[in-house]
């Protein structure tokens, strides 16, 4: 943390900082400007930030310069965090495919996304039985007997499963069915829900608040880690900005960002980012090319019936073709698919 | 809704788009542009937007023009909702001074700010037991020791206390010691808790997500009303936007905003908005100017000690001079403090 | 500036910084953290932040905890800009009401808008003749003939007024006719313009870019201040974010953080910001709660026959409405009308 | 355009609409609803989407549904524009690498960049005489001085080039040198500059504005081409967003969204949207990847000592392995380079 005098700070208020920092066992490094003197705080850097310096007399302004998250930075764990999900693995060199429906709506619409999606090369599911909607008078999911159908699914054509949880009485639930347990976008800040999935032996994907900053996202996955989760995998899907012909930004750059402050594994959500069916196919190529770990990807075998979000579905036909692509650039890349 | 066809759309498209209106009982208005067809959809606009328009061939775009909430919109219901609180009341003319402490940190720190807020002319006290914060490693409250002393606090100095819930599992533990609810801004999409404050007896404060559109905000109030409960108060506490001379972007435009559209009353609050001390007072002042019901401060006794967002606490001084400069202002204007 | 290094930064990188830093005349203070070294750099802040400190090796980031103006800043000057316009004054403790068209479109409109609003108080009139739009298709103002038009209402009315200059060749024309030169939202990063009006001998106001951080807004004040002209204005008039209830949002913020850094006067716009008549007359009391400088309006005689913003523009008798609320409420905190 | 009308609109409000429509030769499509009444426009959008609508008695809201430029959408102008540049060409299926250095510096520098980035495959040079800077008091570029070397490499190494145009008084003579006139971010929305370059018979690399919206950019490239220079290349180079871990944020998505709504190639820069070096080269695959007709990279032989924008610069050896990688990935794409 460097502390900022104000340009009239007194001989008095700088030793007041120092002494504050002296009090937590922190030094101080004091430089005098032309104009203002500036405090650099020394010392455990979870003690500094917590203190309200630009309450005391004198301050200016406190501007941090270390990060506050510690688990889950690569200067933690050099190495790349693999995260084996059956037979499926997500980092480490290998692009994981994750697809199929938004919203588990019948045994029927299930299945054959499935069929599909594993035979286009798809290595993990993706489907939802508990959704969250910005009205109240939205489909709400199929509940518990969604997640039986995914169960069945996960039997039938091998692929285990991603599932979102929404509350945290629900956890211990969901986790007796799905392989991985997502975290939304809007519960990435709901703590009381991440310290809930990270008591869990379950891999959570953590989906990035829409509003959220990298910090605030590792911040997000330093909570699960340090309850002794640490199978955490982080999803970009988009930030709320001015920009309206897509539902929200994504935030392609996230991806390396991340990768080189943090040794989780990334993917990128280019359906609910984009909003748009047209936009999944090139935004899922970039995922791979910008360096990410997989992408999910709603896909609908009949997206203009599909009860929630079917305008960003592609069809399974589409995923198919766009797989033979992902495989291609991965090979360019040296990754394995 | 208005569904716009693509350019090169076929007729059939055009008699899919109004068939399938047909099937959940709506109808279509056909507008054949020079160079577009443009639909309106007339009917339930609740079926009309859950379904996925823009998946369906030929259809461009669809753009509502027609909110999705009800119960909260001033068409709904014309006049103000007024919520008393203990002797206080917010809405309907009333302007409602609410201030203490962030976070209840000691019994000493609480009742020296109650009672100096209360002298002062504040009506309602706030401060938390219950903290939710960015990094797990940050003071997360007394929990329910803290309310306890706010249950004090209110027996000594006869102030109706604003209390924040985080988690669904304790709503029914806080909603016991609490005159007010507080859903906070990080948790105004968490439709659990929503659902959970919605069936309690006690008025509920809604936080606006620093990142929800004013629409949203409204939609959550709904949420929390059909389940029952009426009470709602929207705060509006800044949104995150590029510039970071402040914590957040205090959005005073949506106080006479939300007005028009909706009955529950608005308040403001300058402290987490701004994030800065210097700036609490004169956005309070502009709180009452821009017709707001109330705004909502932090007061501490010594904010250099805070454990919690010292640096945008204002001094029980401070305080005292802004509740004069507030009470002439709302004379003016006609209010009653 | 602090340089935060890599935690596997070498000895030699460090060396290399600070020799670096030693090339420009500055010096080095160096901080060993327990993870990473950090580097505070002291001297010439112009120098030090121009050079590439993140592409060098070993340097992760490099921090600004200084600001580039100097100015335009509180440190250089303390006591307030104050600026004389005619008979009126802006700053230092005069709020100043700035009121008319937002384009003149005829001398009929132009005049009954200027009587109407000097009548109600206003002290100095606004109204453009050249306006940029959108769209090329747009109406893009009078010219020169605009300008000859509020030359002959400032001779009738006594009103000295403000109006928009778009092009630096047009700087001396206009600087002929006008009281105040504007320079719009669009072009606040126009350099090019910038320079042209900071060796005019007229007051120049500065809007905001509406996507511009306070810090940028400064550094644009200083093109100005340096190349002579010390009669800047700075007018905040919202900013782009996500929320689109609103044309933008208003940074209502921004005036007493800039009065806090600059000594120079602000005016808010509430008509651009918001983009609806509504909302303008509770946002303009805001300006005065909030403690800016004055305020400047769009009125117009028929809104709906308007050629340009009419959806923001409040009538001739609501301006003297709220100019009465406006005297009661600057009375209340000892300003001057 | 729709109207939606207020809930307690009267007829003669209603009538009142339906007759300005008729004014100015529109139709009126009335949908009466339960609540509301809204109104469609039919007709010239152009003198629709001008009026002020909301300024209307009875009126609540105006929603446009068409977009308001022409011809550089995709209804105007179905195949792609191709656009040559010398040997080079930008659209139709080529992918353009633009490569140099942000700004010229001197012969030594400019030269050592052109061979390097000419023997590794650019087809285009970049190299900047005249830069925009936040601060008055950063190196402002070479001049004219600085065109003549850019004239000089291109001899020497058959590459033709793009710079920066500032100024319209400019325009004419740096048109006389450059192969392409760049407008830079900040100027998108400067017309009179864009006025100036539509009338000029090169192409115009036109920056997206990092706080504009895709409508708001093509409107823009509609102002250039409505003066009759048809040559336009959209470039798109991050949006500001509350994302701070980039310089701006790279809107890629903006690449695929451009190509269906308009006629016109879209680039990308990988270098000023994320201003860090480590990320330009993920961003640059992920460009290919996206469909984007080409990017522009920053390349400097010593980015530690750069005058502008080092820390965004990547090194020649960098620049070469890059396009091994561009050239992977676009044979699998079916495109050349």
């Amino acid at each position: 943390m460097v502390i900022v005098m104000k340009s009239d700070a007194s001989e008095e208020h700088i030793a007041g900082v120092v002494e504050r920092l002296a009090d937590i066992g922190c030094e101080a490094h004091i430089s005098n400007g032309q104009i203002r003197t500036v405090i650099g705080a020394i010392g455990d850097r979870g003690l500094i930030q917590q203190l309200p310096w630009e309450a005391m007399d004198g301050v200016d302004r406190a501007v941090p310069v270390l990060k506050t998250y510690q688990f889950v930075s690569r200067e933690f764990q050099g190495e790349d965090t693999v995260i084996p999900v059956g037979n499926a693995r997500i980092g480490g060199g290998v692009f994981a495919p994750i697809a199929g429906p938004c919203a588990v709506e019948s045994r029927e619409q299930l299945f054959r996304t499935a069929e599909a999606v594993k035979k286009a090369g798809a290595t993990i599911l993706r489907g939802d039985a508990f959704k969250p909607r910005t009205s109240p008078f939205s489909f709400q999911g199929l509940g518990e007997a969604g997640l039986q159908l995914l169960a069945e699914a996960r039997e039938e054509f091998g692929l285990p499963f991603v599932a979102e949880v929404l509350d945290p009485r629900d956890v211990e639930m969901i986790a007796g069915y799905a392989d991985i347990l997502r975290i939304g976008t809007r519960n990435m800040a709901n703590f009381a829900l991440l310290s809930e999935v990270g008591k869990v032996h379950k891999p959570v994907m953590l989906k990035r608040g829409f509003t959220a900053t990298v910090d605030e996202w590792l911040n997000a996955a330093e909570y699960i880690y340090k309850e002794g989760n640490h199978q955490v995998i982080l999803a970009e899907r988009g930030i709320r900005t001015f920009e309206t012909s897509t539902r929200n930004t994504l935030d392609i750059s996230a991806a390396p960002v991340v990768k080189a402050m943090s040794h989780l594994p990334v993917v990128i959500d280019p359906s609910h980012s984009s909003g748009r069916r047209h936009l999944v196919v090139p935004l899922a190529r970039a995922a791979v090319a910008v360096g990410a770990d997989g992408f999910i990807i709603d896909v609908h075998p009949s997206p203009h019936t599909a009860l929630v979000d079917g305008s960003q579905a592609i069809l399974p036909d589409e995923f198919a073709q766009l797989m033979k692509q992902i495989r291609g650039l991965a090979a360019v890349l040296g990754l394995t698919v």
